[in-house]
């Protein structure tokens, strides 16, 4: 694709750091991860990964667009399960190579593909370091799943 | 090193993704990404990365430890900064492969290196698909920042 003219050249360390130009930062693999938080309850829903074309398109559609590294193809979260997030705010860090987004979520109201409303319902118990972790499931299930 | 017995090798899908096993994926470069988010607000306070050794020590210690890439070494947050990590809950994903850690900060309640208290102390203007975008300060330092 050509160069998205919403994108700055990656600048010196103090533009990129604590100035006000858009310069995002894409991996080897021309990816951005980015982490989707509820905008009203700012609960983490899920992490996953944009391109610079599904960048573009969150930014210009207000709809959250990601690239599907399994799958290698662009994926408009919520076509097939309903589950959409429509973009109130995007944050990006001090190093623009990560992003935030605070996302109101459509459907069901979940984000994850198991049924979960966060995918991260889970936790880690903490304090051993000799014996295998039993992970512990903080939430209900809120439907039996969706395709993403 | 030695592979810690925290973590299970990766199981089926089933395993992984509703199970209660702990099987995190490491990246090819021996990383998973982790969001730290401040244990009261949910704010997202930054976004980094663990090797499988800051991920055991983090779990054995409850203080937050990261793998620099850049500086390619351990870093105990706060160590120089004093803007500690104490872990509260660690979150996995479905897929097992990012980390949500929800942390009370020491210091002067940062986490970011500028002097924000967040990393994602700026906001990406939506709406254009054909023109360089200003980014928005949302929010005033809170030093004048710090080392990592």
């Amino acid at each position: 694709m050509t160069p998205s003219p919403l994108f700055a050249p990656r600048g010196t360390l103090a533009d990129i750091e604590d100035g006000v130009s858009f310069m995002p930062k894409f991996d080897a693999d021309g990816l951005i991860p980015v982490v989707a938080q509820d905008a009203t309850t700012n609960e983490v829903l899920m992490f996953a990964w944009m391109n610079a074309e599904a960048l573009a398109r969150t930014i210009e559609t207000g709809q959250a667009w990601y690239w599907s590294r399994s799958r290698q193809s662009f994926w408009r979260k919520g076509d097939t399960s309903g589950q959409t997030q429509t973009v109130r705010e995007i944050r990006i860090d001090c190093d623009q190579d990560a992003l935030v987004l605070k996302v109101s979520v459509g459907g069901d109201g979940g984000a994850c593909h198991i049924g979960y409303r966060s995918c991260f319902f889970r936790s880690v118990p903490m304090g051993a370091s000799d014996k295998a972790l039993t992970l512990r499931i903080e939430t209900q299930k809120i439907s039996d799943g969706h395709n993403h």
